[in-house]
């Protein structure tokens, strides 16, 4: 007896679930799709998981799995293919298809022309609102998410504006389209990365807006819940790569696999820690005296750390959010000093006051105290400047911001407070 | 001569502008708003900016401010008043919009209600599709992101299905709503938490969708526009509450309001960084006697930090995809488990290799190695349960996952090295 899948489930369900099995699981589950409904379940998986399962397809699978799919959710499965294997597949399929597929192809997966569809609805200008009823009416169906119909010139399909069908459905059946029509949104050129489609679909509220080419000419259009998917996206990268994790990684990713992608990650803080060490190390005469201070230390580094992080998480959302540019950078780091400094001065005496009174030594008091101070000010320093200047190199402050901050943390922390202790005990 | 910002800035503009600039410029920027647009662009503000902007003003001028709005957008910005303000103002205004505003009201901001607005446009099921067409028409305009039209029962103004435009369009004029309109969806009842409606919205790919009460009338719709404010401000939860910082955090906070919220979380962190002396203190004796240990020392509790972090970031992350479950968590355990060990294991050897050969001395490397593996799968363990435990206790795991988190490493981490070389060389 084969057993299916409840076909209750939609398909966006089915890959939920999926998603949330270990691998196990997930192969049982995958076997328990009918054959007809793969595609539709692929297409709702992340780049990790749709990876796997296509690799166990030979070429002729893939043609008829993703045969039902929208054009731009094809292109997505295709770009998890070796490209050997994708230009097999264009050369199988049929024209119309093929072109479709190689105009979003021929866009990088991050910009307007990945994310688009080629599934608008396209009327000329000079033809009247009771046409324009009279042809929609002679289809069938119109694509899902159509809310706006695009305006486009009789030669060279240029595309001057979009009429939406709320507007449509309350004008004058005698008014002609060109009346009506809104000219005010500029269409997305097919090279704009996708998080700047994203900021233009939240700042103006729009369910679908038109693609163009650098001539003008209309490609197609992208629709919310695609832009949603980078959103949701985009946010998550700078949580994941705050911890050196990929956003598209696979919760349930098999053992050998997490454990590689980890150990890198482990290496690159491994440095970090060395480093520390080694500044450590320089003092080791005036520890072997003061034994207190190496209980003491990590006080110094842990809130110098803590302090910068919260600098960073801050100036990266800024970043990401696009509040934070050179213009008003000065102000920012200016009062992420004095915050700094202020709170380096209150928990400087909170920590003195409890080292005097822990170890009866005034001297321990004053160096812990100073190096708290210096450190959270260079917390405050690194927390703003590290993700300014990565970006302006075009490193992803994400993902190179934490270590780079725990290592300076680290290295003033230790420096400074050691460094006080041997200048006033030595 | 008294200037006025550029009009050509939509509203949503002139709000990103706003929030981009240091408290100065924007009381300069704001007061350069005209009065009349000054609520289009409050609407666009996050809570705190709106929070700030609205305590200098008195009753009736928040009254003037908000009369353009949508209701469901006066009712965020009712949310950032004083109680005794709000009351005030429902007063003043006239009886329908009080009535619609006290029904979004009387649900909590973060749920269905408080995201719902009362534009619906309602058809009965019996009437036919050119009456609908007709009837629409007489409108003129509808309001913006209606991609359906809500069918509702002559009496009680129960909710039955939606007609989705595109549907409405391309269906014979003569055969009735009924006959057409799509029972598949389930409303959404008033009460469900925003993270739940979002979800919906991203599984479903809608645009619009009905809120109903206990009884199953409709109150009003929630639009994409919205929810997409909601799955940015979720996504960004997890970000900033793992540095201790709040997801409506202005960027530009003024200078002691910052140092404020900062404070406290120093403060919290403070009790970790002493715990981890106390641990260290215990040890004094140990560390006097081989002073290498003090150099060492931190490298094995920031491993166990680091890799304790990324566990932690993966499970909270796949808590907020509602990936990860009792169901999974025993996997999800064991997997980390072995990822810790064998990384452990890994980089044990790494360690024990550098350290003895930088300190000529077999039994730190052994010493050390045994304390990696050791905090490594410490790290494991708590960054798995501390998210699973912490959410069924209430808390959020994403604001006190981090600080516990860090305890447990750093205490394990001091307490497993000086332990086993207290063991070792005593
Ligand atoms: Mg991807
Ligand atoms: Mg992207
Ligand atoms: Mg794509
Ligand atoms: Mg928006
Ligand atoms: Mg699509
Ligand atoms: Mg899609
Ligand atoms: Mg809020
Ligand atoms: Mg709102
Ligand atoms: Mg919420
Ligand atoms: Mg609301
Ligand atoms: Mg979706
Ligand atoms: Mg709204
Ligand atoms: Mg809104």
């Amino acid at each position: 007896v084969r057993f299916t899948l409840n076909t209750s489930l939609r398909p966006v369900e089915v890959a939920h679930l999926l998603e949330k099995s270990p691998p196990k699981e997930r192969q049982i589950l995958w076997n328990l799709i009918k054959e007809e409904n793969e595609g539709k379940v692929l297409q709702y998986l992340p780049d990790d998981i749709q990876a796997d399962i296509l690799s166990t397809m030979d070429t002729d699978r893939v043609l008829a799995v993703t045969e039902s799919l929208d054009t731009d959710d094809v292109a997505d499965i295709l770009q998890q293919l070796p490209e050997r294997v994708t230009k097999e597949l264009l050369q199988i399929m049929d024209q119309q298809n093929r072109e479709r597929l190689e105009e979003i192809l021929g866009y990088p997966e991050d910009t307007a022309g990945g994310l688009m569809n080629t599934d608008t609805v396209t009327i000329r200008p000079d033809i009247t609102v009771e046409t324009v009823l009279r042809y929609i009416r002679r289809h069938n169906e119109i694509p899902e998410m159509t809310d706006s119909l695009f305006v486009v010139s009789r030669k060279k399909e240029s595309y001057i504006g979009i009429l939406p069908l709320t507007k449509l459905l309350v004008s004058d059946p005698n008014i002609t389209v060109r009346e009506i029509m809104n000219t005010d949104i500029d269409p997305i050129p097919a090279d704009m990365p996708d998080d700047e489609v994203a900021k233009l679909f939240e700042k103006h509220d729009l369910v679908s807006a038109p693609v163009v080419n650098t001539e003008g000419r209309l490609l197609g259009r992208i629709t919310i819940d695609d832009v949603v998917d980078v959103i949701r996206e985009d946010a998550d990268h700078s949580l994941m790569s705050m911890a050196g994790l990929d956003e598209d990684e696979d919760t349930f990713a098999p053992l050998m696999k997490t454990t590689r992608r980890r150990a890198v990650w482990l290496g690159i803080n491994l440095i970090t820690a060395l480093t520390a060490s080694a500044v450590i190390g320089i003092f080791q005469d005036t520890i072997d005296k003061v034994v207190a201070l190496a209980v003491l230390m990590p006080i110094v580094a842990s809130m110098g750390g803590i302090a910068g992080s919260q600098t960073l998480t801050l100036v990266i959302r800024g970043q990401a959010l696009g509040h934070v540019e050179r213009s008003n950078a000065g102000w920012l780091l200016n009062r992420e000093l004095l915050v700094g400094g202020l709170n380096g001065l209150l928990w400087a005496l909170v920590v003195a006051g409890v080292s005097i009174f822990w170890f009866e030594d005034t001297t321990i008091g004053l160096v812990i105290g100073l190096a708290i101070i210096i450190n959270l000010i260079a917390g405050a320093l690194s927390g703003t400047l590290l993700p300014l200047i990565l970006k302006n190199w075009g490193i992803d402050p994400a993902l190179a911001g934490s270590v780079l901050l725990t290592t300076i943390t680290d290295v003033v922390g230790f420096f400074a407070f050691l460094g006080l202790a041997t200048y006033f005990y030595g």
